[in-house]
């Protein structure tokens, strides 16, 4: 057993750039709209739906809650396109993410924790580990595509590595 | 003075039809996803972003809040894309819509009052009132196309009607 611990790093729009965006407005650009009723902080993130998809927007709920620690078994990529998810409520995001790329082993993979009010949007090809809630009922909106063909390509990883994430906070134990 | 007083009705896909798709999980088609951990209730609106355009994700925030009672003075369309919000943290959202189309009168107008986690996505032409909120930060996630083109078009009642909104409930004192 050959053991890899991520130690999650702060969600930043600099460091997750190779990845995505993250959906933030602390630091956006912003203006007012509706004659200075309402502040616009636009542009956050670009929906990618490639050729012969539509974008979609969906809401999805965990219904179960990460384990303690934090365990990453598997990655998936999109190749059609982009994935977007932006929590509902607040609930603080812990994302793994490696380049885009044929390859990917756990010495690519780095870990971003948000604030709870950040969300991201993945890159057509961005490998990462699916969606973890560490609270049961958490709510995301999701933007992503949706067309005819399946588009989520999965890597699961050797059993022999254990890859576990540091998030730097205690999430409620798995449900 | 001619006064319009609309009655707000609940949102609900069935009569906000024809004006776009509510986002709601309540009655939505959903299954599970990445090993029954999370259930996704699927292509709950679609992101129509036209010719030449991207769908963009902003997010709003209210820096002011509607008045009491609720003034209609004018609707605008963006015959370009549709524009979609989404509630972050619950906020029960009125909406004031009309048919798509060249004319738009008092007569056309319809008003829907959210359960507070409903969001909605207006098709492409549909008129509607712009974006209000009973509490001042509230939070939308948008989700509409970004382009070259300015797709925003304002029809102005004349000042001597007087459109209102029965909310049917009692929002807070405009600020």
């Amino acid at each position: 057993m050959t053991a890899y611990v991520l130690k999650a790093e702060p969600l930043t729009r600099d460091e997750f750039a190779p990845f995505g965006e993250v959906i933030d407005t602390d630091g956006a650009e912003h203006f007012p709209i509706n004659r200075g009723t309402i502040e616009r902080f636009h542009d956050l993130a670009r929906v990618d739906a490639g050729e012969g998809g539509a974008a979609l927007i969906s809401i999805v709920e965990c219904s179960h809650v990460a384990g303690v620690p934090l365990r990453v078994p598997l990655v998936e990529r999109h190749l059609l396109g982009s994935q977007a998810f932006v929590p509902l409520g607040g609930a603080p995001m812990c994302v793994v993410v490696a380049p885009a790329g044929e390859s990917v082993g756990p010495e690519d993979l780095r870990a971003f924790v948000g604030n709870g009010s950040q969300g991201v949007n993945y890159r057509r090809g961005t490998w990462h580990m699916p969606l973890v809630a560490f609270e049961k009922g958490q709510r995301f909106v999701v933007v992503d595509r949706g067309g005819p063909e399946d588009d989520c390509e999965e890597r699961v990883f050797d059993a022999s590595l254990e890859i576990t994430v540091d998030t730097g906070f205690l999430p409620s134990p798995g449900v």
